[in-house]
Parts: C-alpha cells; sequence; structure tokens
C-alpha cells in the first residue's frame, strides 16, 4: 500500500531496555542523602532569610552575626510555618506566627506564650560548610558527616583563576544533568551554535572509572575551534587546533570539566595553553527538579575583564542550552509512564556505568540509611 | 568538627506528637456537614447566578423573584453542565445546554425535547437562611436541619454597630483559621505591625470549654495599644490601658471576637468603653480551601464614616496577614506529607480541646451520617 | 419551617444511572485506537517539525522533501529528547540532543557517537494519508491499517463547495463533543443567539442507526431563520422556512452535518436550496482534551467570499461555545469525581447507542488490541 508502509516496533530490545533501566538510577530513583551537595552560592547566605529545598527537604539558610553559614529545618515544629518567613534577631530566628525562637544549633531557647521554653523542642540543623564561592550541606546520616570528604576544587577559590557562574532551576533529575556532563559528544547537535563543533562527536575518548569517579578525556585534533573560542585564544583562522577535554564525575554533587586548548606543532615545553574549567553542581530539590549551580574560570589572560565576561557569558548559553533540552527530556519521560524504556549504546558505556553507581548508592542507603559511601 | 555541629532530632516526643495529632481535626480530616455554614454575603446573592463549592459540593445560589434566597446543586443531572451558566427566567433556573428547568425546589419541571417532563428527576436544593448581612446553609443531613440552630450574632444586623466587612478564599484548612483565631499570642508577632504588641502574648488569659464552644479571654493591661487602635480611642500617647479580648469558637462557621478598650483608672460606671467586635465565617470549600467572610463592627461614634473606613482597613490589613500565613502554613504542611508532626504546647490548651472536638464531630458523622451535632 | 423545604434527593433512579453510565463510554474510558484520526490540517504539516499528542502518543509530523506527509514517535528512543526539537535535514530527522539521524520510516540510519550504527533501532511511524485539507492516521494495530477505510467526506476536497475551517483543543473528552453534535437539541439553547432559534428542540425527528453509523434526521418548518442564516439565504423576513439538517457520526474520528435551508411553499424541483456541511473531526489527545478539527463549506454562492467568510465565522462561534460548554462539563464531571451519575431520557436514546457502541468498541480492544472494528 503506497504511503502507507507500517513501520513496526524496531526494538526486539525494547523489554531488554526496560530490565537494563531498572538497576540504572533515574527520575524515578530515591535521592542519595549521604553525600555533600552544594546548597548556595556563598553570597547568597547572608543575613537575609533564604528558603531553599535539597533532597525533599524545606531548609531556611543564613548566616551567624559572625559570619558563620547556617541551615536550619524551615517547618517550625509548632504549627509548620516556614521560619523563613520569621526573622533573625542577632543569633536566633524567630519564628513569625508564634514567636518560637531557636539558637543556631537550632534549639528552641524561647517559647512567648508559656512561661518556661520546654526542653528537646526545636528544628535540626544541618552541617553547611563554606568553602569559597559555595556552601556545601549534609543531609544524610549525621555521624557520616565528614567535612573533610567535601570535594573541594581549589581553583575556585583560587586567584589564579577568574571567571563567574550561574544558577538554573533544572526542571528535571540530577540524574539527567550529570549524563549530559558526561556525554559530551551532544556538543556537535545540541551546542552546535555555542560550544560544539561538528567532528566533536567523532574524536576520539578515553575512559577512566576509579570507584565513585568516573571521567572521559577527549582530544579533538585537529579542530577548527567554535567562533567563541577562537576569538578567546586568538585560533580563530586555525583548522589545525588541539581541544582536550575531560569531563569527570567526582560525585553525585560534583562535576569538573577541563578544557586544554593550544597549537599542537608549537614546541610542547614553550606553547601556550588556554585552559577552562568548569564546576558543575548539581543539588537535587526533589527527584524531578535540580539545583544547577555553576562556576566557570580560566587562568590565562585573567585581567582582560570584557573577555572574562565574553567566555562565561558564551558557556552559561550553551548551559541553557541543556537546562532547557533536558526539561524537555523529562516531559517526554513523564509522558511515557510506565511505557518508558531508552536504548544505551556502546557511547552510553560510561553514563551507563555512572548511573549503576548512583544505583547502588541508593540501594544501599535504602538497605541501610547509615551507609557510608566510601564502603558501597 | 568546628563550624560542622551535627544536631540530633531534637523531639524524642515525635511520635508522641504524630500520635497527639491523630485525634485532632486537621488539613486531611473529612468535613462536618452536620452544621450550619454561611454560603455568601446576603448582597452577594441576586438575579445573578453565583457558583461556589461548599464543602466539596458544587451550588448554585440566586434569589427567588420574591427575594428568597435559593441554594441548589450546581451540577445538572442530565449531562453535568453547571446551572450557574445557564440562566434565571422568573422563579426557574434553565440549564444552558439543553434547557432543563428547575423550579426553587430543585424539581425539574421541563425537559424541551420530550413531550412530558418525567416525575422525580431534579437536584437537590439546600436550606439556605438570610440573617443580616450573611446566608447560612445546610449541607448535611436535610432532617437535622434546624434554623433554630443558626449560630447568630445579633449585632451584626444590628444598627448599633457600625463597620464593614470582607472576604478571602483562603488556601488552607478551616481547622487551621479557627486555630489561628482561637490562639491570638500570635498577635505579637505576625501581626506585630497592624493589631498586635509585644506585651500581648504575655498577658494573662482564662479559657472557657462550654459543649461546643471555647472562649480565650485576655486582659492586657497596662499596655500601649497598637497605632490604629491608639488614634481610633484617642489613647495613642498613653501606656496605661486596658485591652480586654474575648474569642470564642462558637460553632465550625462561627468565631466570634470582642475587643474592649477603656481607661482602666477612669470611673468604672462612666468611663467610656470601645468595644470592637469582629465575625469570623470560615466556610470550607474543600479540606484544603476555605470561603473566610468577615464582619467588623463596633458600638461607638458610628457616624464617623472616615474613622470606621480606617478600623475596617486596619482590621482587614491584619486578617490578610493571617490568610497570608495560613497558605504559607498549608504549603509547609503539604510538603511534610507522611513526616508531619506538629508540638502542642500548654499555650496551645485550649485549640488542642477544640480540635479534638471537631475530630469528635467528623468521627460521629463517620459513623452516622445522621447524628445530630448536640449529642457529639 | 417556613423557608427551608429540605428537598431530599430527586432521583431513586440514580442508582440506575449510575449502572447505565457504566455501558457507556465517556471521559474516563480507554481509547480506541484502531481507527483513523485526523491528525492534522493538510496545510499544518509542512517543512517545519509539529510536535502534537493523539490518544497519548507523542508524534512529530512533517513533510518528505516529496511532500509526503510523514508521523513519528515523537521520543527518541535513546534519551528521550523530542525529535521535534530536533531538525529536519532532507529526508531524515537528526535528534537535538545527539544526533541520531531517522530515514522516513523512523528506522536509525545514523549514530554519530559509534562507528556502525546498530541495527533494529528506531522510532514507530504510522500511516498518515493527506485527503484534501485533512490529513488522517492510523494509531492502531499496524496490520489492520487500511486506507480505503478512511471515511472520506468528499464534497471537504471538492471545487464546488467553498468555505473554512477552525481548530479548537477541547478541554474535554471526545465522547463529549459526539454527544453534543449527535444530539442537537441544545441548539435552542446553548445556541441560542448565533444558530439556534427556540423551535428547532421542538422539531420531529428521526433517528437512523447503521453499524457504527448513527444519523439524527430533524425537520424545522416553518421557522424563522436565526439572523446570520436569514442573511444568508435572503429568508430574513420570513417566518415559514424549511430548516432540514442531518447530524450523523460517521465514525470516532469524524461526524458530518448537513443542513438545507429552503421555502417548502416554492416549487420542490426548481426552488434554490441552500446547502451547508461541516465535518466535525474529533481526535482524542487523551481521554479528557481532544484536538477538535472543522471544516464547513457551502455550495452555492462561492464566489461570493465576504458572504462565505461570514457564514464561517457564524458557525466557528457557534463552535466555540460547544468548546467552552463543554469544557465546563468536564470540569463538573471531573468534581463530582466517584459520585458522577448522569440520568438519561428518551430524547438521548441515539446519543445513549452511540455511547454503547463506543464502549463495545473499546471492550473488544481491550480483549484483543488487534480486533477488527468492522467486527464489533
Amino acid at each position: 500500500m503506497e504511503g502507507i508502509a507500517v513501520t513496526l516496533p524496531k526494538n526486539s530490545a525494547i523489554e531488554g531496555a526496560r530490565a537494563a533501566g531498572r538497576v540504572l538510577a533515574g527520575r524515578s530513583s530515591a535521592l542519595i542523602r549521604n553525600e555533600w551537595y552544594v546548597a548556595a552560592f556563598s553570597d547568597e547566605i547572608g543575613r537575609s532569610l533564604l528558603r531553599r529545598t535539597l533532597l525533599d527537604t524545606p531548609l531556611v539558610l543564613f548566616r551567624s552575626l559572625e559570619g558563620r553559614p547556617i541551615a536550619l529545618d524551615n517547618r517550625c515544629p509548632h504549627r509548620s510555618y516556614p521560619l523563613s518567613s520569621g526573622l533573625l534577631d542577632g543569633d536566633s530566628l524567630v519564628c513569625g506566627y508564634h514567636g518560637l525562637r531557636f539558637d543556631l544549633n537550632g534549639d528552641c531557647i524561647e517559647l512567648p506564650a508559656v512561661p518556661k521554653c520546654p526542653r528537646g523542642v526545636g528544628v535540626r540543623s544541618y552541617p553547611l560548610i563554606e568553602t569559597g564561592p559555595v556552601c556545601w550541606i549534609w543531609l544524610g546520616k549525621p555521624d557520616l558527616a565528614d567535612p573533610s570528604n567535601i570535594p573541594r576544587l581549589d581553583w575556585m577559590a583560587s586567584e589564579d583563576w577568574t571567571g563567574g557562574g550561574g544558577y538554573y532551576l533544572l526542571q528535571g533529575s540530577y540524574v539527567s544533568l550529570h549524563e549530559n556532563l558526561l556525554d559530551t559528544s551532544h556538543l556537535s547537535f545540541l551546542h552546535a551554535r555555542t560550544i560544539g563543533s561538528p567532528d566533536y562527536v567523532k574524536a576520539p575518548t578515553r575512559i577512566e572509572i576509579n570507584g565513585g569517579r568516573f571521567a572521559l578525556n577527549r582530544l579533538v585534533c585537529p579542530t577548527r575551534l567554535p567562533s567563541a573560542m577562537g576569538t578567546l585564544t586568538g585560533f580563530h583562522d586555525r583548522g589545525d587546533i588541539a581541544r582536550a577535554v575531560r569531563n569527570e564525575f567526582i560525585s553525585p554533587g560534583l562535576y569538573e570539566a577541563t578544557t586544554r586548548l593550544y597549537d599542537p606543532h608549537a614546541d610542547e615545553t614553550t606553547r601556550p595553553e588556554y585552559t577552562i574549567r568548569a564546576a558543575h553542581m548539581p543539588s537535587p530539590e526533589t527527584q524531578t527538579s535540580t539545583h544547577y549551580f555553576i562556576r566557570v574560570a580560566r587562568n590565562f589572560a585573567q585581567s582582560d575583564g570584557q573577555s572574562v565576561a565574553a567566555m562565561v557569558s558564551n558557556l552559561m548559553t550553551a548551559f541553557e542550552e541543556d537546562v532547557v533540552a533536558l526539561a524537555l527530556q523529562e516531559q517526554m519521560q513523564q509522558q511515557a509512564g510506565g511505557d518508558l524504556f531508552e536504548l544505551s549504546f556502546p557511547s552510553d558505556e560510561l553514563t551507563v556505568v555512572m548511573r549503576r553507581y548512583l544505583k547502588s548508592r541508593i540501594d544501599a542507603e535504602r538497605v541501610d540509611p547509615g551507609v557510608n559511601p566510601a564502603q558501597v
């Protein structure tokens, strides 16, 4: 019948894909609690009360008089009023409804309507550690909170690195964001007009798997840099440049991307190398929405403010393309409902390993909420 | 570890709070049907069709030719078109879809597409009684509807009392509204800028429990009145005034607050007393949304229209603070989901008794939908 | 008790109505898949990608280089990105995320990140047949797709018929739309100001039931035409005109209405007859939302463009009244929830038969997804 060729489902592997999906973290997986996540940029937290939900937990964030960042449960345990709608009075937080007063530890120290405040009333406080431009929070088992495990990136706080950053409330899962960050083959398509080039997807890659860390190394060479990168480096009229990229999943709350741009024909010991770094910090708000914190920086021409701003702007434009795409992906996954399956290919090897790792962390917490991530 | 003091949950009493909560009415309790509720202000009901949902029941409200307020089910039993989108033709209501015609009793008296209207077709009508500025409706067991049980407040219709009123569609439970009205200790906090004063919360109170009525009496004395009340009474430069307040839960659909302002040093028999009254009338739309009708009035300087308007405006501003706060409370309770618990303190004694009473009414109706409230 | 007459439920037949409703298709019935539905107007489909959901199935629609209309699943089977957000490159559709390339059959022919595209990967394609101004799609069992079963209306593509059309995304069930179209007694009420007249509902009707086709014939005579029809025909000052209407349910995706206006006193063989036709094409988006495609045309004064436009405008205004009404109906049905019942009367005989037929189609598909509609 001309014009009505009926195409049968192509994927005899649909059931296989469904089964495979069940061992991968995804949009309907529980959230990992025993982990450090960025709660806010440091300069977001001050003497105004900041309301934010992380891992489904409503929080209020602020600084003590001496400047220490504080995170408390936002729900007053008396009648559920959000403490973030109250006021900060010195080092105590006063509920805006009935005036319950909490100290920096979350202990209730005054209950105005009763003569003597009962003991043992309060809200949870959470470890909140400032490291340079970001504050990290621990929402997991309290006795596992170890600040030495915060996945720091020293360059973020270093004066040798200049840049900027941004924030999106992504309407999608943090898992899809990590997958997006680790599988950069999409640069040739989703980012064709910003940071991608057609040859990017075909360039050779090398995978590293190291416990709960996963890295993809890619060398695109020779290549013609995307326009903005060409301008940045002065390589805009060259088609024989090297672009070496390393993308690393460091933790469920941190991902680092390093791009080195150089002339492969120049002397290796003396040639200039232009290095750009990005820290991507996904912090789940809920299973299907994610606080997406970003810092980008470079270690060259630090004093050229206009060029720094152009670089940040170019990168943020690209990351916004991801935010839009992942929200569309989430919509389609949601619409598919129980019929959802997704096929993975050899090029997905690393992201599949990463998602399987996330799933193992989730499963381990379900069995034992106090499980130590290092033991998974 | 400096700066990361891990605060354990303070509330060993969380489980206790949860258990206690189960015997109190709240946002997820069923609604009480065997009760009179305000359906509308009298002047809202006229010859235009008013669509309103009360106790999850979609209604159409209007007046007969002779001025009687009428309440009928809004859903046409034929094809579910809202009768409120039809038209009023004399004393019959004509469905806007297929023209079914209903009389004031809700009986279908014409079905244009068939020669003879079948008997026994119609919509329910509900008792709707006008008392002064409000109309009361009975949505419970029909044979229990007794207008003599309507909780009237005579001052609302009296010429000795001058004032005004307002309406909010509160995005929260009527239970939380009653609790808000009965536990006025929040005036020192939520209403600090409108009708509260810092000493209000500490003033002595006396509780009255009388069957299904609950009252809190509070004497704030000596006190400095909030600015608007100071202007109203001429006591604005005095710090030694008496503010005597009585808040009474009269029924699930009516709450009355009376405030008396006077100079306690003046002769008790001759001193002027400035009395302000408010009727708060919560009518559940659904479990978590509430029609909130308000009337306020005073029995002094009735002809000073500008001052009356200023008083009404000041009070309505304060009540809007409640509406905003209770919507925030509802959001937080909803977000907490099954993990919700709320702690009660000695200052909550009366509201807890009131909520336990509401719960007993709900439970009694579940066992016997025709239960008489007086027997609960 | 004066003024509070308590009306008991009128409908001892409520339980009967509920039981009767269970054998009728309605807003919560599954959708019929083994059927041809209009997917789009032909001029909506071109070289831009059109995103549309039909029968809960997300689709992308476009035309091949040679102009053939194509319908594919919109969800990329790799990571769920909507293909409609990708780009059309000649006769292939390129996913905007990772660049998977699909041919017109939905077969994946390139997977840029892997050297060799695996076989058997792809998305479903669906038969999409252009017939005049509309394109019909088959989303059912593929081997049952037979274009000769497309319920064509030849006049839609004929030059003898001039008119126009329109589209609504109806927030209601396609069942309620068919019911609306088949039971035109509502013209006297819902369309009183556009295409109805008071006598319409009382005019004699004749029912035809022919397998899965259902028609209502109505002769309104003598009648005074609604204003716009009077102007159209020159019968505006006559009260003795004949309006003969035939409404036919042709399939779950097609409904035809034919209106003949004439002077019944004139010679039957020579009198002019003004015939207006409408094709109503409901295509379920979900159970409770419907793509509503409309074409209207007439076979007289085809060159009088202004008058044609006025006719189309008048009819579209009337159909918009239906769209608003059916959305209100859907809201009321949804609010009634499990308590929903609807009474049917002798005048509903034909729509009840039609809805019972739809239900039998649905039930037959549930038992055997490959059931042939002709055998139901």
